[in-house]
């Protein structure tokens, strides 16, 4: 019988730990690298952080599996058993330029169903964490469940790029609901826009490519809340693939993706 | 002869004691109020806090004038004499839905010149603050001067409304530069953009649409810390008047406004 409250004491442990190495981190001169993509720049603590991580969950918990963006975990085909899937530092991007707005993100899913899920605004010191069926919490506020909320009074998290010439969507797909909504934000952290549509800052959030990391743990939290978590075609997501993700409180979900999503011919 | 250093120190405390009752308010159901715009949301702290500014602005500076978002200030010909131009709560729809993410704005000018500069992230609390050639301060911390930046490594403060159908610009000037940055952020608070410019968290900043209370205060510090600030046009700001708002670093202003907002036929 697994132990999911030790599991959620030490990963909460782990998280203000590694949390610790990053701030330490803000004196010193920031060792950046290139990714394949400009837009995705690495930072030699982000793959500390992730062998940090590693490192604690091998040791006490060999029976364990992990995924991780800076791809030091396993290799997986199947979502057997107990999987981490972990971003250490979510918003690299944010933690390289602003030294805010960046977040640690850890989901724990058994045979593909999510179990824990832990999002940490570092610098605001903000940990958002669900546990199955037992609610979820910012620090030590528990969080509303999702309500309904009308498409002229919502404010989405998406950013400018999925309405401009871009790989993956027609930019006049989404177009029409920039015009409709009350207002649109973009922080630059998945992480952190699903935490904020879990605190209900955000109803929505929308982003065309995004990896099991970046959603993984947001993912448990909306749905412990009753928000929907699909891709952009209303289809569940894949833990061991790249997708597109659409989330949003639960009558709001149904009239973007039928009113706006399902028109468009892509 | 001027006391600028009182009316600073009292400026920065009434500040202080504003941000105090609209903390105070969060407990309370806010009585929101939709102005024409659907987009923009008054309370009745807004209108209350700029009254607040006001009586304190009167009792101690009667020959000053002031503009206040709210109304309650002078109607104004000519920026002739000491001007105080406030925004109570910039954001304000950050404020009702988020209750983070907005900011008070006090620009303090003299016949025309910038002279005090003041915006307080009232939650963080975070006070970006610059007196005329004395630089820019984040609460004690000195900001640095604006150096200049790659536009491919520049991220840009945009919101997606000014990339899709919208009545202040055609959304095809703005797309190419959404695309040739690093990447763009939207947090819906212009004052709060003007003082990440400054603090070196976003290298630019666009508008289409900002009143003087919105950029009164952000002027003046980015001014002081040698970025430019204009119109979309590139021309001056009126401190009268709505405008479109373009700020950046040194460099990076002038190679947005040649090479993509001179290309549109607007």
């Amino acid at each position: 019988m697994t132990n999911w409250s030790d599991i959620d004491i030490n990963a909460k442990c782990w998280i203000k730990e590694a949390a610790q190495i990053i701030k330490n981190s803000f004196s010193q001169t920031l060792d950046i690298q290139t990714k394949s993509n400009r837009n995705d720049l690495v930072t030699e603590i982000d793959k500390k952080i992730e062998q940090f991580f590693i490192g604690k969950i091998r040791r006490n918990y060999p029976g364990h599996k992990i995924i991780g963006e800076e791809g030091f975990g396993d290799s997986l085909e199947t979502t057997a058993g107990i999987i981490w899937i972990i971003d250490p530092i979510d918003g690299t991007m944010n933690f390289v330029h602003m030294q805010r707005n960046f977040a640690i993100s850890i989901g724990i899913y058994e045979n593909g169903v999510g179990m824990i899920g832990l999002i940490y605004d570092v610098v605001r010191d903000e940990l958002y964490h669900a546990i199955k069926d037992n609610g979820v919490y910012m620090n030590n506020l528990p969080l509303n469940r999702l309500e309904e909320v009308k498409l002229s009074e919502s404010i989405i998290g998406m950013n400018a790029s999925w309405v401009t010439e871009n790989k993956r969507i027609d930019p006049a797909i989404l177009a029409p609901l920039v015009k409709n909504v009350r207002g649109t934000r973009s922080y630059g952290c998945a992480a952190l826009e699903f935490a904020y549509v879990a605190a209900g800052r955000l109803d929505a959030y929308i982003s065309l490519r995004l990896s099991p990391w970046d959603f993984a743990a947001g993912k448990i939290l909306i749905e412990e809340l009753g928000g929907v978590v699909t891709d952009l075609r209303g289809k569940p997501l894949n833990l061991l693939e790249q997708c597109s993700i659409f989330i949003a409180k639960p009558g709001l979900h149904h009239e973007i993706l039928h009113n706006y999503l399902h028109k468009g011919d892509w």
